[in-house]
């Protein structure tokens, strides 16, 4: 008999299916493979085939634009969104819209074109955990912007369009639907309770233990109760937290680690599976707040979502997430050493 | 300037490109077609594959499961939910669980595997819709069911795995998110205006026209001012009617050559695209009321939707609707000897 159940953020109910379920090699998928042939703009000695650079980590002075860095964020070359103008907000009859003003900016995350962030360094990894706060808390000076969207699409199967790691950032003057849904469930659920969601959460599934994937002083990894996709995971801040930007030093050297331990577990267990990470954090201007804590989301891409998956929000997930994180967690042992 | 617009009815904003407005040969996709290659359990004859018939539409007597039927609808042979059992609603901790009950049916629309829902004879589509409402009907008597899902994946990147074409039902004892957030998103604008929101919509599309595609006595046909996907069109009935199964007699017999139509054109402009269509019809018991408005919606799989926009209910659409409608309203000549 399959299980219904409901996620306790957003309401949203999934199927989960648990008689036949689809283990690892179940799934038809791509595996993610460098292959590095043709020309490449995110590679270094090509700065000039990309906009003018934003931010750049450089440790020995060189220029702009030149090579000598270690991580660049440059504007995307074909930007969803415009950055310069109003929003002119406007109604049409009983629509309403405004122009599309935002930011839409590309991390770099290393000048080697045949690394991920499952194979750099560790100390690279956290880098770019640094470049995400640094643009955040430079864009969000703009009072235009009211979410800053931070996600990253892995393989062609995921959207990504260049082989060439890297990571994209969308800064919009509107909060997005799922975004404002887990804004809105932890509230009433803090309104109800006066305790964080997600707190209460990670307090639970550390007693049963059957969803914890991993943790670490700072982070937790779980498979979430009602999991979309199979092999879904969420990294969370142990102690409470709102705000990805307000980190401590403390946290950054320790969120690291754990998403690149969990990254080449997926690649280990998944086989290099194409996958999407996405950051949810409190929308602005409301950043340090009692009721929601900011986590990031890993989506290996292995099954095809149909239609009827966007028209409805209704998900048939083939792998119970206790498996999924029993999996994950096994593959432990080969990855002790990072 | 890229415009971001807002859904009236789910609050949901979407950036649609504005400056290279992709047109209908701009889209690496899919071309259905039919290879009819294999053994196929849906194809006349082979009766005793499927699991047992629940309703078929045979006019010269025969028995059951044998030939002599022009529709049948059977058991899906991999159930999502399981038909028997109670719901045994229950926590875990903080989280929300219940057996998955529910029905799993496949509408097989035809005997003949060579035609699709665009090539049948009009008087075969209206067969299908009559068999919807008979499905509703029956179902809707279960009381553990609080609403029954009417959709079809046409072509293989749209999730279809067999080629015969059919469409699915899925009763089930919640309602999905995406239902809720409609429903409510019109019960607000009717507790504010007392009017139908739908009805209102349409009304100011009429006067501008733009974004109208087609219609009949009976319905009409609209690309929607926010859509996520481009192409997406939406058949609405032009008097108030909230709910799929209460459709009239002379409704079915309009909706029967909209429906095929709008098809043949999706055919036209875009090539033989895959495509998915969903019934968004009042959620049980309140299925007669003034605020919601049934529909039909049909999104052709053109674009690749990324992790993002599932994670974050963000989308860019990269043609705007004026264009599409544009495009599929300009298509029509062809396609005027149904």
């Amino acid at each position: 008999m399959p299980e219904l159940r409901k996620d306790p953020v957003t309401g949203r109910w999934v199927i989960i299916a648990t008689d036949r379920a689809k283990r690892p090699t179940d799934f038809v998928r791509e595996h993610v493979q460098i292959r590095g042939s043709g020309f490449c703009p995110f590679c270094y000695g090509n700065e000039s085939k990309t906009p003018p650079e934003i931010l750049a980590y450089r440790s020995d002075g060189s220029a702009r634009d030149t090579p000598g860095w270690s991580l660049r964020v440059v504007p995307n070359k074909f930007p969803a969104l415009g950055i310069e103008g109003s929003l002119n907000r406007q109604g049409e009859g009983l629509y309403d819209k405004m122009n599309g003003i935002g930011a839409h900016e590309v991390i770099i995350e290393t000048p080697d074109h045949n690394l991920t962030l499952a194979t750099m360094p560790v100390d690279k990894v956290e880098a770019v955990l640094w470049a995400y706060r640094d643009r955040i808390l430079d864009l969000k000076k703009d009072r235009r912007f009211k979410y800053i969207l931070i996600f990253k699409n892995h393989g062609e199967a995921a959207g990504a369009s260049l082989e060439h790691t890297h990571s994209q950032l969308i800064a919009l003057p509107v909060v997005p639907k799922r975004v404002l849904e887990e804004v809105t469930g932890s509230q009433d659920y803090y309104h109800y309770k006066e305790r964080c969601l997600f707190c209460d959460m990670i307090a639970q599934e550390k007693e049963t233990g059957i969803r914890v994937i991993a943790e670490n002083p700072d982070f937790i990894v779980l498979s979430p109760f009602a999991p979309r996709f199979p092999f879904e995971m969420a990294i969370f801040p142990q102690a409470h937290r709102s705000a990805f930007e307000e980190s401590q030093r403390h946290e950054f050297a320790n969120l690291a680690p754990i998403l690149k331990d969990m990254l080449m577990r997926l690649d280990k267990v998944l086989e290099y599976p194409a996958y999407n990470f996405i950051i949810h954090t409190s929308p602005f201007p409301d950043v340090s707040n009692d009721y929601y804590h900011w986590h990031l989301e890993i989506m290996p891409k292995l099954t095809k979502v149909a239609g009827f998956e966007w028209g409805t929000g209704f998900y048939i997930n083939p792998t119970p997430p206790e498996e999924s994180a029993r999996f994950l967690r096994e593959a432990a042992v080969a990855t002790a050493t990072l």
